[in-house]
């Protein structure tokens, strides 16, 4: 086993440089000074060519090659063996220019973002992100795909998926959806959710959070909850996961984007030990790692047992909630109406602003949409899809961080997502089938645990594809999501 | 300019290796979830190893060579050259084998000396504080020195510094230390120090000690304060540089600790902005270093003329105060008494505490002193010069984090920054006459603006020797020190 022992020594120096990366940028979003930005940059650019260097070296892909021979098929070093040489091969294909030219761009980017949202200044941000692009298209043709330019982008986040099932997939789930927002707009009926804006003290906020995602199975001493503006999930071990979530006016924000980041959390927390620092620890897919975001953030701290145990404790921290009965809370935190914000979107309209942006997204890169003309066909899609007009670019196109880091072809994956933490629920239920009773009164271990033995202990184990139809018997589809969503909202709404 | 142009290319490399680690260092003392410890552990290491690695290179000892003919003699480019070739020829000298055989130590060590400490257990850390000092000699061995072993590992924390020159400084204050400390304990008077003593809400001394080191000049867009348990300040470019600082029970605490790492922030925000990222930029020792620490600490925040503007907002900060005059407050915050602890030793009596750890690592790097009998020996030495005997090793010879970090030779470098602070002050008030006037309106920049001139902005462009000569016209001394310390302290005691 010794060209399988040399390469390990290689992952892990990789896995150190990747980690020094990934904590630049936890505090870039966190605590960095705004007057930092520019040896951020340098040394996140340096450090990124660094790793790029390591990972695509010579020796690397000799040692992936004879390692091949020194493993048992079916086993972990083999399946170790597959990730590092898809790894490898995804990096290989960019050449160390065009990495460090991406990551300078991606930190300066962010700073200008940060600056075009706050004044809503899309032009002053239009250049940058036209570069970027640019690189994406680049970063593309050296990837390779058969079909479409956006398969190159979208594989490197949800290895095999294609813009085709993209397209499949909102194909499936765009009538349902428009069907049943009709519905409830028709109805006339909405839940009175002012009394979930206000003040509400951080340090109360931030204790009672802290309180909901121990509680469900996130691992405080294995990892923190800290603020920032775009909340998010990052992490340089199994044994240190960082959360982030935000206080804002909307009492909900926190709550749930507590719960969205911790279940990306748990997942990453619970890769098996022995894989902490190799290539098999971690989420295997941003699909697959939505689905547990949603999942925890959505059917299980959306849900009405969830709340019949966590409300009375939310009430006793915030005495102003004091009158709320679980129901009128239950239908207020899960109110459907069309809105501008992603990130705030309900669960039923939360896939069309997904569609929007991957539409966008294609015709940027085949070049039938310029970047400066974006403003104008994000808001023609918004009143298409959403039937609304928004008042300013902040909350239009410039609402999102993705783009400012390079990230393009990504947002499909949370649409992936959706629709998985739906048919992994669904297939959970079999085996716990008492969800209800055992929320309602607290108890999250059987449902973590049965979680935590068929997906994160997996860690990457097996492809995204393989591992959805090993824990839910078969291959991603939207079946589980419509009969799951149609169900709650038409009982909520009574329609 | 061919071969400098590719060392700066190899040292920029370089510097963002650290900057990882000192990042990394900053996490570990502020956020760092307890239970990530060791994959810390292993990231650092890698990253250590590399960084010693790319540092002490062939190449970069070839470019060094090539890169001498390229500089004028005097230019700036030379005074880089002569830095890194420093750095260069003190890595190289130690081998590889053994700067790992130390980190590994020293980690094991801290943890050691954490638990020892906790229980005042000092054999549970004597033998491996046995093999760090052994440690040590094998260090100074490689380094080499000429008279002293002392020496080797002195010149590493400042350069050109010696066993002898420390004995002689220590031989000059010695004397008038002692005098002046019986002075004061026979007049028999002390300040009433117990209101300042309690509880005090923590973020308003957050924003109290905030408002102070910004109003000296900190720069908070280019670096921030965090909480540690021992206060550090740190960083990893003229633009990001970290301060920490704690809250105590004693109010002084974070008054005083955020001044004092304030001090060290501001000498490392203000190199040359062309210098961040070359071996030029930052504090040229760690004397001169604690020289800037200690006269913003000391001689302008323990001032009466910086109290006479700062002790209203500090009142209205903390309204229990309200009763205090400026006179009582400034003595009890410069309250001399002979105790055990060096960090919160008064001005008068620390450098005692240097003088007696730093003939203790004399004796046991020269074999006068087996490290098993430390305690013995340390105690005869307290009861020698402070008239005191700890009640336990934890208060006495474990006290201090350095021995632990293989820090052995670091400590006189805190008494030559007490010499040092009062040299400077000295020189500054011929420039700066008016400096009692200008605190007591709150005006720092004066005082700020000709130590940035003549300290911050030089970096490391002169040796440490040559920088205390161009800024205060002769060598290091202790006449400034010995004269500011009487005049002030027989003022306060009237004795």
């Amino acid at each position: 086993m010794k060209a399988l022992s040399e390469l390990k020594t290689k992952l892990a120096d990789n896995d150190a440089l990747r980690a020094a990366i990934a904590m630049m940028d936890w505090d870039q979003q966190t605590f960095m000074p705004r007057g930092s930005a520019g040896a951020r940059a340098q040394h996140v650019s340096i450090l990124s060519r660094m790793e790029h260097e390591s990972a695509t070296s010579d020796e690397v892909g000799r040692l992936l090659e004879r390692a091949e021979e020194e493993v048992q098929p079916g086993s972990e070093d083999a399946a170790l063996l597959r990730v590092a040489k898809r790894d490898f091969d995804l990096k290989t294909k960019l050449p160390a220019e065009l990495v460090e030219r991406k990551a300078k761009l991606a930190s300066i980017a962010h700073e200008k973002w940060v600056e075009a949202r706050k004044t809503s200044n899309f032009p002053a941000f239009a250049d940058t992100l036209a570069t970027m692009f640019d690189i994406a298209k680049e970063e593309a043709e050296h990837l390779g795909y058969k079909e479409h330019v956006y398969d190159a982008l979208l594989d490197q986040y949800e290895e095999g998926a294609t813009a085709a099932d993209c397209r499949a997939m909102f194909e499936t789930i765009k009538a349902p959806t428009v069907a049943l927002v009709r519905k409830i707009q028709e109805c006339g009926r909405q839940p009175d959710t002012s009394h979930l804006h206000g003040e509400w003290e951080i340090a109360k906020q931030k204790e009672f959070t802290e309180k909901l995602v121990e509680a469900i199975g996130f691992d405080m001493t294995r990892g923190r909850q800290d603020v920032a503006p775009h909340p998010f999930c990052t992490g340089w071990s199994i044994n240190d996961v960082r959360l982030t979530t935000r206080y804002q006016d909307y009492l909900g924000a926190s709550i749930f984007g507590s719960l969205h980041e911790a279940g990306h959390g748990m997942y990453e927390q619970n890769s098996p030990q022995a894989w902490d620092h190799t290539p098999l620890a971690g989420g295997v897919s941003l699909g697959l790692h939505e689905s547990q975001s949603r999942l925890w953030e959505n059917i299980v701290g959306r849900s009405k047992a969830f709340w019949r145990y966590f409300l009375p404790s939310l009430q006793a921290q915030f005495p102003s909630l004091d009158f709320l009965n679980l129901d009128s809370f239950h239908w207020a935190i899960n109110k459907v109406e069309p809105s501008f914000i992603r990130v705030e979107a309900d669960e039923v309209t939360y896939n069309l602003h997904v569609l929007l942006r991957f539409e966008l997204e294609c015709d940027i890169l085949t070049g039938k949409l310029a970047v400066r003309d974006l403003p104008a066909a994000w808001n023609a899609k918004m009143k298409e899809y959403l039937g609304l007009t928004p008042k300013n670019d902040a909350v239009g196109c410039l609402q999102d961080v993705h783009w400012s880091m390079g990230s393009i072809g990504y947002f499909p994956t949370y649409s992936m997502g959706n629709l998985l933490s739906y048919q992994v629920w669904t297939a959970l239920q079999k085996d716990v089938p008492n969800t209800d009773a055992l929320m309602s009164e607290g108890k999250f271990a059987p449902i973590f645990g049965w979680l935590r033995e068929k997906i994160y202990l997996q860690g990457k184990r097996y492809t995204p594809k393989d591992l959805v139809v090993r824990v839910t018997g078969k291959p991603i589809g939207a079946e589980d999501w419509v009969a799951g969503i149609t169900a709650k909202y038409t009982a909520l709404y009574g329609v």
